[in-house]
């Protein structure tokens, strides 16, 4: 296998240009973008990166959910490609690198080895993967969920937006319903670089992020059932306050997740109160519990203690309590070798790094499970994500971009 | 003062069947009532009090409030009259018995009182109170508190409900605009019967409580400022869950109020989370804490705590806190002669009791600052009020207007 040289650098300007340019299409309304999955919107922005694409010589295939293969061949007709990409899509107020730094960054590696003419023994796959955020279509990843056989194509077909639209029709609609058997693909290995959409690289003054584990997911939808009852006429220890047993059981979360660290979290960012009135006490709690952690084993000491003391709490408080798990998924370890690729690349370049474990979910976490896989991450500032304002710089992009090349051109090898 | 016979009894049935007949008009969907303040439901249930009332001898005056005014002469043309009621508006879900107990059972002993020939020094009134509830305009207590100068006649006309019509035009509208002016009229008492509204008479299987205080109110707007941020990829120690601190804050506010038992209360019943989505940790709470204590001390103890407590968690979490005084009324003293009078009808008549502290804010509230004041309150199932399924039994509807009959006429004074 060839190692690139240290001197092969991506064209910062060139990259940073087509990110710019790419967020001419589905603005936001506060800077950001607003081109959700199956829009007008992200019909025009795939057809400029298919434009885009076609200009560096590259050829395309789309699949039956949409997701667009976009190849430089290889010098060897039987080596398995090395895909690399994200996804275009973005939320409804979303950013401008969210996805699209890591497709983007895959048309500019290729931009810049056939500027440099540099040949690759496996071809290199740049992919946009359909409906990576899920907000018009729930759930997320899932063009890249249907590739790996976690979904069903029919499944995805049927899904409804909130106006009643199916995933399906509106796929042929703005006209990218392809004829690719989904998942028909062999993959040599994956590779996607993203922004972190968390703090710790930006405080830490990292330039590189190796993920080397993806989290997994556990939501635990928990409701408590009390007693409405007036606040003034219902003395103390008649209440049954299903805010107070919520309130108890936030705080379990947080003991719970902090005695599996430094890696597990827990929280609730869901949270209804019934009925919502200032002068009754809440009967009725419905909140969501996420806990994740890279540790398979983790998540499931922590949704069992959950369980086991949330019920002691409740029993104590006379309150009725019930667990309904409403999502989840395992850990991702990703590929050593790959994951190697990548820190070597950030060592090659002399870029600032650390290892990083992925807290969202990404394609790569999906198509993890059908190849090789590993993931590059960026800072972004403040950790901001999924918000019309969030930002990275010309730099952090440039090292990402750079990251990325090295490690699929390692991986792709180089032909002398 | 001449005290009332034992003997002296209600016509039960006939007290029933008018709540009854009331409960007719305004009928809710699941049994109970909507006949909001100032809708035509409203005038028409004035109409067929006004209708009763003249049927029992008693003469009208309405002020500029709406408030009814039903008046039986009395033997001394210089005594004030003795007042009683409550009111006959409803909640939009509300039930047959809140408010309404309160007017026909004055209505009930004016003709017991007509009935065996009954005469007394000072002439009685029977109140009807206009917007008690105030769901459709807000606040609570409206003509109550026009009436005890809480408030101005404009203040009140200008409230607009939620269609932007104003409580003056309405009033007009259905007819029941009057001409007296608000708060003109002196009292020499003012006794009122409602339902407990609370849990402790049924659960202490007693038929009377007499109502010795009305707690005061105080509502904090409390707003904690945190970080939205990722649930998966912010790793625990870089959180500002403002979620958090809402659950530790409704701890605090829980031992505070147990600080002060028996008589104190706390909690928050209005708590929103923004963004309120479940992978997304809270970077914003608006909750509202409820503080109740029938002593002023009490209550400026549980605000100072409050604020100088969640300060201190906040600032350990790196959250940032304000709060804003929503609502307050000081608590209530009810007049000693009154309360006793309350107290020896039902020991004379031979019902359990109890002294209550009234959790709610009730038209006797107000009023208590303009004239001697007392309440009484029979229980209700379950405690449940604000509520289409409200029930109480036939024979605490009479233990009430008994008890309120023989407290009436103890202060009125028969003349033999």
């Amino acid at each position: 296998m060839s190692a690139a040289g240290e001197n092969l650098k991506i064209n910062s300007e060139r990259l940073w240009e087509s990110l710019m340019d790419m967020a001419k299409i589905g603005p936001g309304i506060a800077g950001g973008n607003n081109r959700q999955t199956l829009t007008d919107e992200d019909s025009e922005g795939r057809k400029l990166f298919q434009h885009w694409c076609e200009e560096a010589g590259l050829s395309m295939g789309v699949d039956k959910m949409g997701t667009m293969f976009m190849r430089r061949e290889g010098q060897d007709a039987n080596a398995l490609p090395v895909y690399v990409g994200s996804h275009l899509d973005t939320q409804p107020t979303g950013g401008k690198y969210d996805g699209v730094l890591g497709v983007l960054a895959g048309l500019e590696l290729v931009r810049t080895l056939n500027d440099l003419d540099i040949k690759t023994k496996h071809p290199i796959v740049v992919t946009n993967w359909t409906n990576e955020e899920g907000t018009r279509f729930a759930p997320a990843m899932m063009a890249s969920g249907v590739f790996a056989n976690m979904h069903t194509l029919d499944w995805a077909y049927d899904k409804e937006d909130a106006e009643g639209k199916k995933f399906g029709d509106e796929l042929k609609r703005i006209g990218w319903l392809g004829d690719e058997e989904v998942g028909a693909r062999k993959m040599h290995a994956f590779f996607e670089l993203h922004i972190e959409q968390g703090p710790i690289l930006e405080a830490e003054n990292k330039e590189i992020g190796v993920v080397t584990h993806g989290q997994g997911l556990s939501w635990t939808e928990v409701t408590i059932i009390g007693k409405d009852s007036h606040t003034g006429s219902t003395p103390m220890p008649m209440r049954k306050n299903a805010g107070l047993g919520m309130a108890k059981i936030l705080q379990l979360v947080d003991d719970i997740a902090y005695s599996h660290k430094p890696d597990a979290v827990g929280a609730a960012g869901h949270i209804d109160i019934y009925p919502n009135s200032r002068n009754v006490i809440p009967g009725k709690v419905v909140f969501t519990i996420d806990f994740r952690s890279p540790d398979l084993a983790t998540i499931q000491d922590m949704e069992s203690r959950l369980k086991t003391e949330a019920k002691k709490i409740c029993a104590e408080m006379g309150l009725g309590i019930s667990f309904e798990k409403v999502g989840g998924f395992d850990p991702v370890t990703f590929d050593e070798k790959c994951v190697s690729a990548v820190r070597n690349a950030a060592e090659r370049l002399g870029y600032s790094h650390r290892n990083l474990i992925s807290g969202a979910g990404h394609d790569a976490c999906w198509i993890s499970r059908t190849a090789p896989t590993a993931m590059v991450m960026c800072p972004c500032v403040d950790g901001l994500s999924h918000n019309e304002a969030e930002e990275i710089s010309k730099e952090w992009a440039t090292a990402g971009a750079e990251v990325l090349m090295h490690a699929v051109v390692e991986i792709a090898e180089i032909v002398e």
